[in-house]
Parts: C-alpha cells; structure tokens; sequence
C-alpha cells in the first residue's frame, strides 16, 4: 500500500498509516454473472453495498451526447446522495441501446434493490465494455442472489476484478488515515484503460470510505477531487459513454469530517492523493502505454492552456514521438499552433524534463544528449508557457504505442 | 493519367483528354540542394517558373498561432496574385526558429528573385520537415544558379520528388481540357502523408495552368476547390505549420476563362476534380495507411455536422477500427456523443457502407456478415444523420496502423 503512490506528481498524504483494511461498514462482491456469455469462468459482475443506514454519497459521470443507459438510471432515477449500493458489470456498456438499454439497466437495479431490501432509488448502475449490444438484463438479475450471497469485507479485489476490461494494472487499494478527530479508512476500486479521456468502455471508480461526511462535503470533496484527478488525464482524447464515479460514506468509524475543519482538509487531501494516483494508473494502464507524461501549461486565459494542454496530450505526433523516446519537440511546437490558430507569431516557451528547448516561438541551442537522455524516462514533463499571466493547467496523458492499434483494430472482432 | 481518378468519391472531369503534357508557359526544377546535409544526394529543392510576364495567381495557407517562416515570408512579402516563381524544399519545415528563420527564407526568396531577374514579391517559398532546426539559407542560395539551370518543362516529376518528405504515393499529375474557348492544361505536383488535417511537416500543392484567368476568378476557383478537398481530409488531425497552395495562371493557351462562363464551370470542376484526388492521395499515402474512409455528416447545424465529423475523422479508436477491417460501430458513436457533450439523449443515426447500424440512438439488428466485409475494402463510407435538417458536410480520413506509430516514433531519431 505505501508502494501504492508511486508517481513524482502525487504527494502522498501526510497521515497515511500502512495499513489495508476495509473501510467499516462495507460488503463487496464480485462473479462470473455471463454477462458476455452465458457461461463464461470470468468475473464480469460486481456489487458494493454499505450495511449502514444514512450512509452519504457523491457521484460524477461523464457528459458524453451518447450516455449510456447506466448512467441515464443512475443519474436520473437515484438519490445520489444517499446510495448504498452499486451494481456494475464489465463486457457490455449498454451504451447506444435505447429505451430497451434503459429498461434492462432498470431491471438489474431493481433485481438487486429487492434483493438487499433497499429502494431502487438506493442503487446505482454502471456498465463498461462494448457499445451497442444489448445487455441481458433477466440474466444477469437471475445471477442477483449469487452476488449478494458472494458480499464480504473482503470483496474489494473480486469486485476490482469483475469491473476491469483491457486493464492490465492494478487499480484498487485501501487506506488507514489518522485524521485529527481518529482514524478513517478509505478504498477505491477503479477501471480503465483506453477511450480515456475520461476505452470502450470507460473509466469507473468507487470510493468507500468509513468517515462521516455530510452529503454537501461528499459532494464538493468528490467534485474538487475528479476535477484534479480523472478530468486531467487523457489516453486517447476519447470520452466515453459511461463514465461514472462513486464515493460512499458509511461514516461506521464514528468519525465525523465537519466542514473547514482540519479533518476536512486531512480527508480532502487523502481523497485527492488517491484519486490522483489512481487516475496516473488508468494513464500507466493506457491501451500498450510505455510512458507517461505530464503536460503543464502557464500564461494567457483558462480557455487558452486548457485548449493547448489538450491539443499536446492528445497530439498522436506526441504521443507516437513519446512512445519511441523520441526527443522532437518540434512536436508539441506543432500542438500549440494548432491549438491557437490565427495567433502567429505566437511567442511560447517549452522545456522538456527542464531543458528549455524553444523561448518566444524560437529554437534555442540545448543540450540534446541530456534531451534524449530525459526523454527515455518513465515519465516525461512538458512545460509550456504562453503569453500572459494568470492561467494554469497541467494533463496527464500516455504514449501511442503499437500496442494501442493492436488492441483497438481487433477489440470487436 | 486516366488511371488518375482512381477513387468512387471524386467524379472525374467531364471534358478531359488522355494527354499528359506541361501547362504551356512553365518550366520546373528538383536538385540535391544539400538542404538537410551539405552533401545528401537526395533531391530537396524545386523550383516552379512561369516566362510568361502577367501570370495570375492565387494562394492559401494554413492557419496555425505556429506558422512556418517560410508561410510568413509569402504571405506577408509577395503579391499573392502576381507569383512568378516557387521555390520549396524538404528536409526542414524552417518553423519556430524566430526571427533568424524569416531572414533565411528572404534569403533564399531574394537569391531566386535575382537569379531569375524577378522582384522578390514575385517568388513565393515554401518548406517542410522537421520543426526547430535553423534552414542553412546561405547554403541553399548557393544552389539556386544550379536549380536555374536545371528548369525544363518536364521537370514536373524532379520537382514532385524534391518536395516529398514520408510520401510514399505519386501526386503529381498534368491533364488536358477541352474547353468550350478552347484546350488549356493543367498540372499539379503536390505532398503530405502526416500532420495532415494540413506531417511535420506538411501538405504542399502546386498548381499550374495555362488557362487565362483573371486575379479574382483564380482566387476564387482555388479558394473553393481547397476547401472541398485539403480542407476536408485529415490522417491524424494535426494542424501543420506550413500548409500552403498556390495556383499559377500562365495564360500561355491563349484560352481565356471569363467569370460566369461555361469554360469556368468546366475549369472549376476540373480544378475540384484535381485537388479533391490529389488529397484523397494524401490520405491513402497517411503514414502506414491500409484504408481510407468518407464520413458524411447530415442534420443540425454547421458547426454541429463539422464537430461529428471532425471528432469521427480524428477518433484513433475509429481508425485502428478501420486499420483492423473491425465492424465496431460502437465507436462512431463515442465519437459522435463526445462532439456534442450535453445533448443525450442524442438521436444519431449511423450507416456504414450502406448497412444501417443505428437509428435515433439506438443500435438495430443488422446483417453482421455484409458489415465485416463491407469494413475490409479499401474505402470505408460512414454516413451520420443528425437530428434537425439543413447542413452536411463530409471528411476523408485514413487508418491508424502500426507503422503510423513506427514512422512517428523514430522520425528524428
């Protein structure tokens, strides 16, 4: 677990304790349940519940113009504040289904609602994995008492298991913090590996933590979280259909986080260390990924470093010259114009891994042996500066590897 | 020649004739000008030259806040109208090299104007490959006596080769037409396989005619043929920095083509003829390309219909879909629901090759065996309808492959 923050861009949090037990409070599960076929061996069929009454929630989902059916329910027919459970399934992601995809995400929560004695209201849906085939809803809620029977507390791996797709790392962990006010715990399970920007599909994560949160600060904790962790990273420019992030709070340590205080930012802290390294992961994890990089950009307005970080970490010119270690930083230069046209001469600044290789849009003379040598690293840094003060912006982002075509010019077939 | 017009998306001229002679009035040039190394045997620098005193022209460029030196010298020093002469090369795209990069364009600008008895206003320059590293323009003004001596009016083909980078397909052409006035001609030697949505570095095209035009007429044609064609293809999305066209009329046939006239109608669809197969070139020669494809986007608003098919075009999971002959429709989708965030639920529909995929959002039965082999043919045809009537627009895009990635990951290395 300590080995868990193992990037140079998370501070670890400060009273973390080296410890991975559950979170109080929780049960999960994961099994076979044939979502893809009907007898297949693998874990394809996940649950979460939390046994406590009162529990707290805060959910984020993506914003794509084609959502899929589980996040249309999850959204739409729940109280996102008050959830205690999740059902998620990997090998199909009801996505572009219609009404039809609407009702058998229907279905499945409500399978399971009646199962743990809960209202649908109380459970949350979410789906990864091919677009546009129909889920089998009535098999996979006959599969319901199987997986509720399969909860323990130890059912993080299982269920981190039944929730992966083209996964290759481990994104799953669990955390023991000594908060001013006592100890909390807090895990994640999370998936995703390409269509990242926030692959078919998607990423998922679900946080539990056994603090005790008010709905308005799980809501603006999970929120300042994903804007610093999943909003920033990007494997392959492609948002997804069924992006969805849950945290719960069963609050079972007895431990309450109240507003502004220095619990408040202890907790905050650890939830933003850990979704930041787990969203690092999903980038490590990207399709066939060798490197990743962290593109950081200052100057100008919002708009301006959000379009260019974007258009370098999405650039497949630098992401191909990433993977090969190949230190053509005339590249990211390319980015940066395209990103702003019409503003030539435009007078950036970039340096690789602190190497400044172009000042006010023009080459500079540099050292190309330290270039190249910076540039075979695990993980790259690229700093842009722009005209102007004020704005700031960093993207965390993979190479382009042939892995990646690989995996994608074969995924249905 | 006749074998030119090769694809189903580009109707060939209707009045062309199986002649492949130079436009009257022009004589071209490709040497080893020793641009990337002093004594590389590789051709590197062309020139174009119209004798004919009064020869109109007409150009377009990129957009890029990084433009080229070379883009900026021509834009900003030449009468855009009244061109005489192009000199281009390849093996350095002079771009983000500041203020010594536009002085060595000049240089070289001004050492062809004096060698040809031109006003440097007359001679337009053009560049590419690799971004940041300073042109040796004194070094190529000593080749320019050379390059001069060697014009001839079937220097056509050397001229193609000096400006080619990673091209592997020919894209050089010369046709004759009748029109009603009478038989003009028309030549065009054009390059890019990367960085296209106009690599490093870059789509070039040159065109010439000996066809009578007037400054306006010659504008126009070109500005409306370029966006039917090189504005309308992307291999991966990247904006170059030194795009640039440029249409030379020599009038030397004698045939003058007035505005509003049947032989501008003729004219100006050969024109569009040419350059749309010369960018649909392009594409089939994107680096590693096995398959092309035409999205064609219906329904909504402009800007609605030119997102889809951007985001369609650029989408890697599309491409290495379409690089793999994978019927994953699936992904199209994603693309089209990531374009337009915030309007799910989204009633797209989707068509490929003719085989309906999805209706208003929702995925329909279909005939699996005539999509897989559909999606194995060399031209993919993905057609979107949008909810709303009125605009449309299409896009030619190519694959995303292995050797993609090969060619980019070890361009400068």
């Amino acid at each position: 677990m300590s080995g868990f923050f193992s990037s140079r861009w998370v501070e670890p949090p400060s009273r973390l304790l080296d410890s991975a037990v559950m979170p109080a409070g929780f049960r999960l599960a994961g099994i076979a349940g044939g979502v893809k076929h009907a007898d297949s061996p693998e874990l394809d069929l996940g649950l979460v519940l939390s046994d406590v009454a009162g529990t707290v929630s805060a959910a984020r989902f993506c914003d794509s113009g084609v959502l899929a059916a589980p996040v249309v329910v999850t959204r739409e027919r729940c109280d996102l504040h008050a959830l205690r459970a999740v059902v998620a399934n990997s090998g199909n992601a009801n996505a572009a289904t219609g009404e039809a995809g609407i009702a058998e995400a229907a279905r499945v929560q409500e399978a399971a609602a009646a199962a743990l004695g809960l209202h649908p209201r109380e459970v949350a849906v979410a789906s990864t994995g091919v677009i546009g085939v129909a889920l089998p809803g009535e098999r996979i809620a006959a599969q319901i008492p199987r997986l509720t029977d399969a909860l323990t507390p130890q059912g993080g791996e299982d269920f981190a298991i039944a929730i992966r797709t083209t996964d290759v790392v481990e994104k799953h962990v669990s955390l023991e913090l000594t908060l001013p006010s006592g100890r909390v715990r807090l895990a994640a399970q999370c998936k995703g590996a390409g269509m990242i920007s926030p692959r078919f599909a998607t990423m998922l994560c679900f946080v539990q933590t056994d603090a005790a949160l008010s709905a308005h600060t799980a809501d603006q904790l999970l929120g300042v979280s994903v804007k610093r962790s999943f909003d920033r990273i990007s494997v392959d420019g492609q948002l997804s259909t069924n992006d969805t992030v849950i945290l719960m709070a069963s609050g079972a340590s007895g431990v309450r986080v109240e507003p502004d205080s220095e619990d408040e930012l202890c907790f905050g802290e650890a939830l933003d260390a850990l979704l930041r390294q787990l969203a690092l992961r999903i980038v490590a994890d990207g399709e066939g990924a060798r490197r990743i990089a962290r593109v950081h950009v200052r100057g100008g307005g919002e708009e301006t470093v959000s379009r260019v970080a974007r258009a370098v970490a999405n650039s497949p010119l630098v992401k191909a010259a990433l993977f090969g270690g190949d230190p053509n930083w005339g590249r990211v230069a390319q980015a940066i114009g395209a990103a702003l046209p019409g503003s030539a001469p435009l007078q950036f600044d970039i340096a690789i891994e602190g190497v400044a290789v172009a000042r006010a849009g023009t080459a500079l003379e540099f050292d190309s042996d330290a270039l190249a040598h910076a540039v075979s690293r695990d993980e790259v840094l690229y700093e842009i500066g722009l005209p102007g003060e004020g704005a700031e912006t960093e993207l965390f982002f993979s190479d382009l590897s042939y892995d990646y075509v690989k995996i994608n010019a074969e995924y249905t077939t």
